[in-house]
């Protein structure tokens, strides 16, 4: 459930409790269906223009790689080994992007080795990139997992998302790595399987930000965090608060055991530990530091 | 592909043929995914506000079964099992109809034995119902598989949703049965099941009209369809013509060998046969009739 709107959560979750025995088990980046030995993840996440995406920052194809991107990214999240996309692409009339959409949307899934099962085709106003992930997890990784005394670990580095957006809210395009972090995110698929297979007790893909992800994965696991902000992995210029708070930044957060130490070949940080209890607490040295909002998007269009 | 606008899945194949190898098949009404002993089917449909449907002619509820029944009835197609449904919501700033919406996927998944697996919230200037459904087919029913000789079929009867149409856009609402009809139309997973069991060649779901999908079978299949008018099954006070231009049926055209003798416990209908060459002719006694234009929803908001 990557990129989701502020109150959205809570607000589909209150959809699905009303459902009651017609839903799924929600409250995972992914429903996941035992089927014929192995366990299917499945995920949906919609891109509208104006709300997620802005057809003046990005290219077409970089929209669609970021859409689809944003529901691989919950695969990722469960350890998942992708198997296919499919997506529904929602155009203007009189406009025709939707080779360049589907393109993106394609190189995405190519890239984690995933294929375009199908797609839909609609007359919409505004462009919409709606994307239904697939794929199968020979050990989900759950958000609801972690224990008390386990490592809490980062992948990559935080805050890129949030400096990108910046850029372009004022109007400076970000460029270089930047700007390839905004457009070309890359889910971390292959970091997800290894700490899948790694025993990874509990990891979520940070769609929200650091702090708000953790207080996700502290809520479902009825635990305690405990992060140490120097710990964090910052992107250059990027304060280890703000980059706390960046949002949409694909990268996994993950809780391990006391005793892990193997040795990854991708980003991997220590950042602090499960606790009793349960919260988030963002610590600078010692002392508690206030959360980060959440990230919200930029604000309604 | 239920419920396409006309020319769109021609847009959508070439979309298809330029992903190249990022791309699954396409062409028929399902992905078809080999995995764990068995095939999943997966297809994905979007329904939009002032295109597939208007919210001054049907609840939020009828709005979510219609939508969710549409994209099931690509898995009758195939023949498939329903097992679970995942739906992006888009709404309105300021209006809330999720819900709503949601009780009527889920009760339309209820109906055919699947559940809500996961979904989606997005603000959108127009309401969208985009819903991405997932089943098990043992023998996948393709489109491609008719031969000279089988005989050609239909499910159930055929005019009503050009009825129900014709009444909402003259403001007159449809009431009883007819209503039911547009406003809770049931996907045939059961006739699909039970005919793909009993020797089912090929199978489409009648989204476009009987006369344009018969069209579509007879190309896959590289035969020839030759339908008699005067066997359709229609609908109470619908002629035959209209009835083969209706669109959004909701019942199976299918091709059975010509031994098929099995009784069904549905209405089924031996409306004609395949023979060699390609197209479709219907005709009314001998005579060959223009072929209607395949159903093209009502006209661009």
């Amino acid at each position: 459930m990557s990129a989701k709107a502020k109150g959205e959560f809570d607000r589909l979750r209150e959809i699905f409790a009303r459902l009651g025995p017609r839903a799924g088990e929600l409250g995972d980046d992914c429903a996941l269906v035992p089927l014929g030995g192995t366990t299917l993840a499945l995920s949906i996440d919609c891109s509208v223009e104006g709300v997620h995406f802005r057809t003046d920052w990005l290219t077409f194809e970089e929209i669609g790689w970021r859409s689809a991107a944003s529901a691989i990214s919950d695969l990722a999240a469960e350890g998942a080994t992708p198997v296919g996309v499919l997506a529904s692409l929602g155009m203007p009339g009189g406009t025709d992007h939707g080779a360049e959409l589907m393109d993106g949307v394609g190189a995405a899934a190519q890239s984690v080795g995933a294929k375009v099962l199908g797609g839909d085709l609609v007359r919409s106003e505004q462009y919409l990139v709606d994307v239904c992930v697939l794929g199968t997890a020979e050990r989900p990784v759950r958000r609801a997992g972690a224990r008390p005394g386990d490592g809490v670990w980062v992948t990559g580095r935080l805050g890129g998302a949030a400096l990108a957006l910046a850029a372009y809210e004022s109007r400076t395009r970000p460029g270089g790595a930047l700007r390839r972090r905004y457009s070309h995110p890359e889910p971390r698929i292959t970091a997800g399987r290894w700490l899948a297979a790694h025993g990874a007790t509990a990891m979520i893909d940070i769609s929200d930000g650091l702090a708000a992800d953790a207080g996700h994965l502290a809520a479902a696991s009825g635990v305690g965090l405990e992060i140490a902000l120097e710990r964090l992995p910052c992107w250059e210029d990027v304060a280890p608060l703000a980059a706390a708070a960046s949002g949409e930044e694909f990268e996994l957060l993950v809780t391990l055991p006391a005793t892990f130490n193997a040795k990854a070949d991708f980003e991997l940080t220590r950042i602090g530990e499960c606790v009793r209890g349960g919260g988030v607490r963002l610590l600078e040295g010692n002392t508690p530091v206030a959360l980060p909002a959440g990230y919200d998007h930029f604000a309604p269009s």
